[in-house]
């Protein structure tokens, strides 16, 4: 794995295969778009950043192997991959965002070799930039965090779910390295458990102490320990709402009873000021996420499940959206 | 399995193993104090009123197989099996209730032959009681649900968690029996998915239809679709808060944040009037209910895990407790 970067291209979208972990540390190639989409769909690769860099190296990908050499058939075989890997997961934006940033560099060249190399280069763009956003936002958030907090988080928005660093965790990892003692509740994070097997692996092997909980046990947490804050990261950021994975509005809720406050970590690349909560699609995953786990039968394999990927928090329950470009107190929003 | 009942006496304590459900339908038979105790921690059976039922059977079980035939060499026997049983699960009143009443009833008697007979005949009573107790309280809360209604419930507060009917369930069960349409949504209920394995389970074989959703996904529920009622049981009543499984407490904020009623379903024996919450040891269970599940590794072997077996709502939060006497509007508690 290339030094800090969980998503890197050689020859092919490099990347680690996040399903297998913590059990398997096991890297993968993907050199074909219809692997990429299986790969989305299955979440090797998830988080929302992460997904940016992956839809963009996608259509670098798309270029690469296709077979045309016109212009304009080569960009009508990248602008099919690109429909492609944006249906495969709806609700986060930055995947339509780094597919289409991809598009337009490559549909201003005139040649196919042209257009090749710049698809290429605009997705390491990409890559790169995501780094230093990551580090640019972690800084800012990480003034919000006192030395000694202990603070709560959802999912998994760390170093897997982006480039490097992390949005949530990333805020955490830059109040660390600013020498500040930082205690992490890592939620379990249900039905795929991204908290558990991601976060909570992700922390501890960055030495930052981490407790695992249930995500039914957040409210009760709040009531009997001193929880200073809850950050997380989201999917996509409407003009009123966070879509983020399912069970962050529950958190809201709770810190808001709680008078916890309640923080959420994301680059620029994931606001949709267009849109509002209404609008939005939220993915519904399959019914046997819930139902079984591994050879484990968890219900009767007939009920009936409402297995949404995502919620929606009102911009009402957000204290602060910590961005690139500095934080920001709803209803005041970053300009986009 | 004796008609309606899921805990019974023939020669030894009769019941499912919750722990096999929902792939497996095993009935056991408990012949000795340390399986019983051994059966109480792994939760084969679970449920408050269920334990109640449990300890009575245990000490009639201890009183069956003690070879003393002093009225005080038996007494002492049972009491030490009393102690056992109670140590078994700390939280849960039911089952040092259930214990003590058949403690109390063998105490009575003056011949250890005596006393056996009383034992099995309080534990008899016990369970036949917590039947009509539950279908008492299930008539009082089935008016508290309209025709249509859409009801959320947490873990299973059904017919595995009593002698039979339910409370929470039960009070579901009441409202359909009386010709009223309700739908369920069923949490699953982290980290022993009680609520997938066995609420499913239960609601899908009675035709009673249920949708289950993850712990996580029961904010957002009552955001989006609409939600009539929160109903659970509850391990213990305090005079300032109820006791339940984790996660109990999360949906009463969501309730309330919504507007929604939150109701406790419980017989008399489940309320302790004589504590506050701050007086009641939560039992915490062991970290890998949550870094393991069958063969799947969810979470780094060594990561620190809270694991909680139950939280407390606090009374501010409960619109209703549902009782065999009536239903009771806190502040206003049933007379003890």
């Amino acid at each position: 794995m290339q030094e800090g970067r969980t998503i890197f291209w050689d020859d092919g979208i490099c990347t680690i295969d996040q399903t297998r972990l913590p059990g398997e540390f096991v890297e993968i190639r993907i050199e074909d778009v219809r692997d990429l989409v299986e790969a989305i769909t299955s979440l090797r690769i998830r988080g929302a950043p992460a997904l940016g860099a992956a839809g963009g190296y996608g259509i670098a990908l798309a270029a690469r192997r296709s077979r045309f050499n016109t212009a304009l058939e080569l960009l009508m075989e990248m602008e099919a991959a690109g429909a492609m890997i944006k249906g495969s997961r709806p609700t986060a934006i930055n995947l339509s965002w780094g597919v289409d940033r991809v598009l337009r560099a490559a549909a201003a060249k005139e040649s196919a070799e042209d257009m090749r190399i710049a698809a290429l280069a605009e997705a390491e763009a990409i890559a790169e930039e995501d780094l230093l956003v990551n580090r640019a936002l972690g800084r800012n958030g990480a003034r919000l965090l006192d030395d000694g907090a202990s603070v709560l988080t959802h999912c998994n928005a760390g170093r897997l779910a982006c480039v490097g660093w992390g949005t949530a965790l990333g805020v955490i990892r830059s109040a660390v390295e600013a020498g500040k003692r930082i205690e992490v509740y890592a939620c379990e994070t249900r039905p795929l458990n991204q908290g558990s097997r991601l976060t909570s692996w992700e922390l501890s092997r960055d030495k930052i102490p981490v407790t695992l909980i249930c995500d039914g046990a957040a409210a009760y947490l709040m009531r009997k320990r001193k929880i200073d804050a809850v950050i997380v990261g989201a999917d996509r950021i409407t003009k009123d709402a966070v879509f983020n994975k399912v069970g962050t509005y529950s958190h809201a809720l709770s810190a808001k009873a709680h008078g916890i406050p309640f923080f959420v970590a994301a680059p620029l690349s994931t606001f949709d000021a267009q849109h509002s909560e209404d609008e939005i699609i939220v993915e519904e995953r399959s019914a046997d996420e819930i139902r079984r786990l591994g050879d484990a039968i968890l219900a009767p394999t007939d009920v009936p499940v409402w297995n949404p990927a995502f919620d929606a928090t009102p911009m009402e329950l957000v204290d602060a959206l910590i961005t690139e470009k500095g934080v920001f107190r709803p209803p005041l929003m970053p300009p986009i």
